[in-house]
């Protein structure tokens, strides 16, 4: 309860904030996140290598901000450069499992800065172009997610993923779905968005944070459960750990962000 | 010996000709050699995404050639939508180990066509600036390579890396780095570059291919031993697999292009 007192107007004032401050509480989620993923895989005797994918995670949030036109082949030569550092530090490491070690390393920063920086590119385009897409994502999301826990609890019978969420049904996922179209069809219709889209479009919008957002919520679920832990930590207390809140926006603000860009 | 009597003019061949023939030539052996790469961990029951690897492998190769400038958005743009995909995938493939399979899927990526891919845009940029790195780098290895079995062979007596290579000595090591050193110096003072460099830029050439490519054959040993497998594959018959003919070169191949852009 405390989180959610605090955590939402919190994250809703550091939406309106922007800038700097937003970009490095993002950050700060993103070295947590990551933290709390890598912490995950020892439960399978795998180590990443935490402090390179710190630093990337650094690096990556950066990036996000301050967005730089860059020549191809220097984004080629950092990357190799980092990559041929984590595989001689893997040489030498003396750990059992070189290949799950590096892979999972790499599938962190992959999974976690790479799509969640996203936000931070995603915020800077709102104030740019005036448009309130950070906030709509995230209003969405809580919507989705109130919708879908409330209606699942209620009225679900069916499960619709057990293999991954053995808690989560067809009424509750369809609600969570149903409602996030809805509320950015709202959004849309009073001019919040700050710039009028097609119903289409935000329709897709709304498919985006309340289909595909549920998709990052399963996703992280089965990364949780094919190492036999329920929660990715307990830094929230009852709320799981910071990876748990975050997992639907890993997925949703990189494809509302894409989506943004190609219409 | 066919391997080598085939193999070593054909390869010199390649590199004279360059252009499109020598790009298809390295993406097909990124191919084969990732191919490679994702069997070994079948060893292990880990099953890579091999069909997106391989359609990743396609877009390398072909971004090394081509060398477009890119505005930074439309890299992570595209680099997300990749990572969506793989994941998305692995949630609805219910194989046991979702971590293990995204994870050595992306890292087979970055290990074998992202760093040797390289080698594309190294020939590319030789012939831009009437260099000749490629054939060097290639020279170079062969010669490390040579030096280090013959005279490990004779002279070899105390091992340098037993855990992950049991069979390499100091002396073979040893002998393989001075080697690479003399032949760049030698091919630096005969004009053979194509650009006269500094001593000590020619030196940093033979360290990065007689000692970080010895290296690179670590590495890939280590890789192997961890899935307790001998050779990347047999499809060279008594010479291993493709992964082990270009072990060295998938390191040895990108610092040679970093150094190359930064002198």
């Amino acid at each position: 309860m405390l989180v959610n007192v605090l955590g939402i107007p919190g994250g809703l004032a550091l939406v309106y904030i922007g800038g700097v401050t937003f970009a490095g509480f993002i950050t700060i989620v993103m070295l947590y996140a990551l933290f709390e993923y890598y912490s995950l895989q020892q439960h399978k005797d795998v180590y990443p290598q935490k402090w390179l994918g710190w630093l990337l995670t650094l690096l990556i949030g950066y990036i996000y901000y301050i967005q730089p036109e860059v020549k191809f082949p220097i984004v080629l030569i950092y990357l190799s450069f980092f990559i041929l550092v984590a595989l001689i530090i893997e040489l030498f490491r003396n750990k059992s499992h070189p290949n799950q070690n590096l892979g999972t390393t790499f599938l962190g920063i992959l999974y976690i800065p790479l799509l969640l920086g996203s936000m931070i590119a995603l915020r800077e385009q709102d104030t740019m172009q005036g448009t309130q897409l950070t906030f709509a994502l995230i209003l969405s999301i809580w919507v989705c997610d109130s919708a879908a826990y409330i209606i699942g609890k209620k009225w679900g019978v069916k499960k619709i993923f057990k293999r991954v969420s053995p808690n989560k049904t067809v009424a509750g996922t369809a609600a969570g779905l149903i409602c996030a179209i809805i509320l950015w069809l709202v959004l849309n219709n009073i001019g919040f968005l700050g710039k009028t889209y097609l119903w289409y479009q935000v329709v897709t919008f709304g498919v985006i944070t309340g289909g595909f957002g549920q998709l990052g919520d399963f996703l992280e679920s089965m990364f949780k459960r094919a190492v036999g832990v329920k929660d990715s930590g307990t830094i929230l207390m009852g709320h799981g750990g910071v990876l748990d809140r975050f997992d639907s926006l890993i997925i949703a603000s990189p494809l509302v962000y894409i989506f943004a860009n190609t219409i």
